[in-house]
């Protein structure tokens, strides 16, 4: 049995992932060709598993060679990807290939911390600090407090659990919105997905955190950010497309909300005569918010108990349904 | 009996004082006089209890006319005070005279956010993102995460105790150093106060949270400094005096630790010609991390409580010890 791995994921975990499937040939993939461990060439490679690591998606690089080194192959059974969406074309297209494929969400962890960050600097109106100190002056401020605040969070999967966790352990009053309530989120309230509007005006920081379907018009449209509270926070962790962002300019323009914190646009990179760049009242992360420096470790772990799992045939864990009509 | 309070905060809290303490006579001080709740003028109180509220600090006001409304009393029993510390010559002299004093700890809250805010800061570098910003430059980079990280805090108070149970919350990894150890601090070791040097290099921050005895040297003095871990983060959020400024200018051009955050100083406001004010590695917030909105409430709840717990002869929250040689 082929593994398909990163030669720079093996390199690091490689050693763990051979002691789990110690019968199987590793493929390492790089940029000039697929090799085995011993640094010879492999031509006839047919990858039962793929792992779709994290150091893939470092710094944006194209993943174009990684993928042409499985996509033909006849014996691709399991795809197992450290990226926190499998809503990306090629998983869909597998998926309909009848391709298992799973997601590790080894994101959440620096996600809830970007999104803290993005309330506490809010909260406590950190920029006029840091105008204060480039102009030497002294400048006290009285400042919110997260303890208290109301907080709603749209999309309960891995990484809005952990924005609920986090924001539950401060003292902050969490509301959680998905489809179905999920048994184990730190919320003191859920929220039916279709009935966010209602909710959305006694809460001072709105967290996205939810997948957005292809096509899907946006969530935040004029309705939804006029239905918000004056001076309130919005946070878009999850995509792009999930905001209007003309809508959202004119918005913050009118102060409701009061300020947007988006690590996620609708075009990546963000196009230089965007209006979001310079607005004082929206900032701009490049969709590095989960590029924390543990997803490495924390997504071989998970492939490597996934590994064990799927050669001992025990579920997977984080696997994506198959599409209705096969299985 | 008379209870001096200020005008400000009987006018928001009044009502629920009153109910606390019906037999008493209160007295609403202003910088104009003191007056009873008719608005008639007092010449002859002789204050009993003593709330020394947060009104009375905000803005960093001087309080000469408040303290002159009770200092002389023959009456005085017990001063209740809400801030943080209780070293202030005025309460030593009070203590001295036999005096009660207590504090409420009502800034545990704002500064422990403050102080989570300039670690996530620091962990995730936003300062580089929001130089990316300003130049209109998709710049992504990886992030170090609070999650796994090693805090040291310093003093195990109100205040360090809440740090300690944010951190923990958020996956820190946490050691917490004072002479006694509580036995309800979230930490994962204690330090004895005495032993602190040799921990630092595992440290990713170390944050300041206690006392400081007048006239005592710096804790963090030189060879404090060089102990740390290069790249860590130093947080003051105590006293100005526990840090060596000069030394610590020149250990973070060292890079070791790689960052201050400082909301006090040895001078405040911070004199124009500080080398502390441009320098790239240290910020500086003007002794505002505790001016949380929450305070004013926080601390009518706590002096409602004391008051009444001092006219029945309970235990008052939060006071301190008499000096030895007084009882």
């Amino acid at each position: 049995m082929d593994v398909l791995v990163s030669a720079a994921a093996f390199d690091q975990f490689g050693e763990h992932l051979a002691a789990a499937a110690p019968g199987a040939r590793f493929l390492l993939a790089a940029e000039d060709g697929v090799r085995d461990r011993d640094g010879e060439a492999v031509l006839d490679g047919e990858p039962t598993v793929v792992w779709f690591s994290s150091d893939l998606f470092a710094g944006g690089r194209g993943v174009a060679w990684f993928r042409s080194a499985f996509i033909d192959s006849p014996r691709l059974a399991w795809v197992h990807s450290s990226t926190a969406g499998l809503d990306s074309p090629l998983f869909t297209q597998l998926l309909a290939r009848g391709v298992r494929v799973s997601s590790a969400h080894i994101y959440a962890v620096p996600l809830a911390e970007y999104v803290l960050r993005a309330a506490l600097d809010h909260f406590q109106r950190a920029d006029q600090w840091r105008a204060a100190e480039a102009d030497r002056a002294w400048r006290p401020h009285e400042c919110a407090e997260m303890a208290g605040s109301t907080w709603l969070v749209v999309g309960l999967g891995n990484i809005g659990r952990r924005i609920t966790q986090v924001a539950t352990a401060l003292g902050a009053n969490v509301l959680g919105a998905d489809r179905i309530e999920p048994s184990d989120a730190s919320i003191h309230e859920f929220v039916a997905a279709n009935e966010l509007l209602g909710h959305l005006s006694r809460c001072d920081v709105v967290v996205l955190a939810r997948p957005a379907a292809p096509d899907e018009p946006p969530l935040v449209d004029t309705r939804f950010l006029a239905a918000m509270r004056p001076g309130s926070l919005l946070v878009n962790v999850a995509r792009g497309s999930l905001v209007d962002e003309s809508a959202l300019v004119a918005a913050v323009d009118r102060g409701t909300p009061g300020r947007a914190v988006l690590d996620v646009m609708a075009h990546e990179p963000l196009p230089d005569d965007s209006p979001l760049w310079a607005h004082p009242a929206i900032t701009i992360t490049p969709h590095s918010a989960g590029q924390g420096l543990g997803r490495y470790r924390r997504g071989a772990e998970v492939f490597e108990q996934n590994l064990r799992a799927f050669l001992a045939g025990c579920p997977i864990h984080g696997e994506a349904a198959a599409p209705a009509g096969t299985s």
